[in-house]
């Protein structure tokens, strides 16, 4: 695990949220951080260039849709995909467990966190204890997903931070479905570390990734049992970083009560990962819990249906509400990314009202940028200990 | 005319081609120059400062659809258009007769320049002696865009270089109608030129714009009795600027005739502009006959179709063809633009593939530079007197 490290540097006596550093080969990662998807190796409707101008830290891709498209052999060739999409700081992979059972179950991310599921456009044909077969949502074609060709494509990829191939259990399971998949991970996941230890068998073809650091997943769904047997079987295996899968309940009190509960019986040795989880409110919430790093493709999701993050517990306005067509101001006062120093609240709805993609762009700049800042006030607030006056400033503000 | 200026810096000896500045109040234009669209008061799918990177000198916004959506009072309300879009250099508008006229004939651009008319989308109602009646293509409204109604909102839009109003002729109607149409567009541009200098009766609610001049656009199609006449007209009306305008015939040989015979009755009092012309080897062509600028949809239109310019005859290469899957050079070798330094056509094959705008932005970034490139190369020719070898350079290199 050369050339990376994780170090705790301050802890709020109060809860358990703390300031820490993520170190790879491609820069440090200050915690707690949020991670920008850029799922097919882009983020949405803006450049690299402007997301490291709006202090992103790290970016994820997924697994399940670069290995449709382009293939990961392509991005090899590229020497990875840092070179591949221009991003020269960490980047975090999926192991496409994810995808495969979210969009497997007929629906996307909402299913595993609290929907139930709907049997149509389901893409995932059969799981086996060799791994997942299932149908490419481009061609049609079948593939079978194992825990070596996760880590061998991952590899291929060429991430920093890269995950261990699990099956992400949806919501409408029961216990018992839960256990048995859970269980099944565990083999998985096992099966992901020996290739991940031995994964000079998988070199690229040019030689692209350099040295990679591999997170556990912790499952077990709702139930405690589960997650501890879970938090378990990870803690024995040495991972670099501790991902926190599976369902996380119906509602956002059950989903801050299995966080809360798995996070407790985690150690400091590793950084901890929350999947998919990106509302401002719950990171304030779950930072407390001792999360270090979240991710969600929410902020340029948003953009793109006109939604801008601000500083109140309602979370956002809608640019394209016709009471901004001539609203002079920037989008969010006191806000200093490039989109608020530059544009006023009316151009931005009449771009929408136009349909021209440039508004995308500029919302998704303040996204990203309002998610580094809220990420940013957080780790000073921990640094000074100071968390519940620092939230109640943030929606005072 | 304080804060215009424009004076000839050299001449080629073989052919009228010319380099020049035009100043004006947001900065100077080094002619020939390129200007392009941002038609809704935004350059599809990039950002004004991506665009200043690729050493954009000018761009234009379209009267017609600003006044439709937002509507020039809130333009007016941001301080003008320089504002409302955040484009601090010099900025053009057309008077809104060209896209009435084209949109209106059931068609677009092609139609004017070649191309018979269809019966279908008319939007143009009516024209009378008092202006031009329109249906809204946005919410079917009828309005009534009048010379003095056209510089007003100009007035208000508060770009540097305006123009007067005018009816843009196509190319099917016949030489009478063409002539009764030419003296109407005097009769206009007289109008145009009168609220030009009275137009301080037309300030604008948040007195917005600075200083503006004004171009004066020659009509009379493909005859060359009726170019003379209309140059004729306006060498006398002492306009700043001056547009060749209507259709330019059917083929690009005839184009290239309509405009070698009208510029050469030109003098060098004003500098040139050509409407609605962006391919670069009409521009090799066309700067040969002294044209001094250019406007074109083309660079970012070809670049939203995946269509990237190239040194070549063909002129361009489509990045969806499959070869391109795993090639992983630039977009273009020896181009210095910010895409051709950071991306291969593999990684802008895949975005297209799947559907990244990111995509149309870094295609875009490519065009507008090779397009600035382009008449960089040109200037420096003809300051070298050089032209003929540096075109054919230009496609051997």
């Amino acid at each position: 695990m050369n050339n990376f490290n994780w170090k705790i540097l301050n802890k709020s006596l109060k809860f358990k949220a703390r300031t820490g550093i993520i170190e790879t080969p491609n820069g440090q990662i200050k915690t707690p951080a949020f991670i920008f998807c850029a799922t097919k190796g882009a983020l949405k409707s803006i450049s690299v260039e402007e997301a490291n101008r709006c202090d992103t830290q790290i970016i994820l891709s997924n697994t399940y849709h670069l290995m449709l498209q382009p293939g990961s052999k392509i991005i090899a060739e590229h020497g990875g995909i840092h070179n591949f999409m221009n991003w020269k700081k960490p980047i975090l992979t999926d192991s496409g467990g994810f995808q495969i059972f979210s969009l497997g179950h007929g629906s996307v991310a909402d299913e595993i966190k609290r929907k139930n599921s709907s049997n149509k456009n389901k893409s995932l044909l059969k799981i086996v204890e060799e791994g997942a077969l299932f149908r490419s949502y481009i061609d049609g074609s079948n593939h079978l997903l194992t825990p070596e060709k996760s880590i061998e494509i991952q590899r291929d990829i060429g991430a920093d931070l890269i995950l261990v191939f699990d099956e992400c259990t949806p919501f409408h399971v029961d216990k018992k479905y839960t256990e048995i998949s859970m269980q099944r991970s565990h083999r998985w996941s096992k099966r992901s570390v020996n290739s991940f230890n031995h994964k000079s068998c998988f070199k690229p073809a040019h030689g692209s990734a350099g040295p990679q650091a591999l997170y556990g997943i912790i499952q077990g769904g709702i139930y405690k049992d589960l997650r501890d047997e879970s938090v378990d079987y990870n803690l024995k295996n040495n991972f670099f970083g501790l991902a926190i899968g599976g369902t996380l309940g119906s509602s956002k009190e059950e989903m801050y009560d299995v966080v809360n509960y798995t996070s407790n019986r985690l150690n400091e040795d590793s950084p901890v990962h929350l999947l998919g989880i990106g509302d401002p409110q719950d990171i304030w919430r779950l930072i407390k819990c001792g999360i270090d790093t979240f991710d969600c493709v929410s902020p340029t999701r948003l953009a793109r249906h006109g939604a801008v993050l601000i500083k109140t517990k309602l979370g956002k306005l809608n640019i394209k509400n016709s009471i901004f067509k001539d609203d002079l101001s920037p989008l969010a006062e006191k806000c200093f990314c490039s989109t608020c120093n530059n544009y006023s609240k009316s151009y931005i709805h009449h771009l929408f009202k136009c349909n021209e993609l440039l508004g995308f762009q500029l919302i998704s700049i303040h996204n990203i940028y309002f998610m580094n800042h809220l990420m940013s006030t957080i780790r000073t607030a921990i640094d000074n200990d100071n968390l519940v006056k620092a939230e109640a400033e943030w929606y005072s503000d």
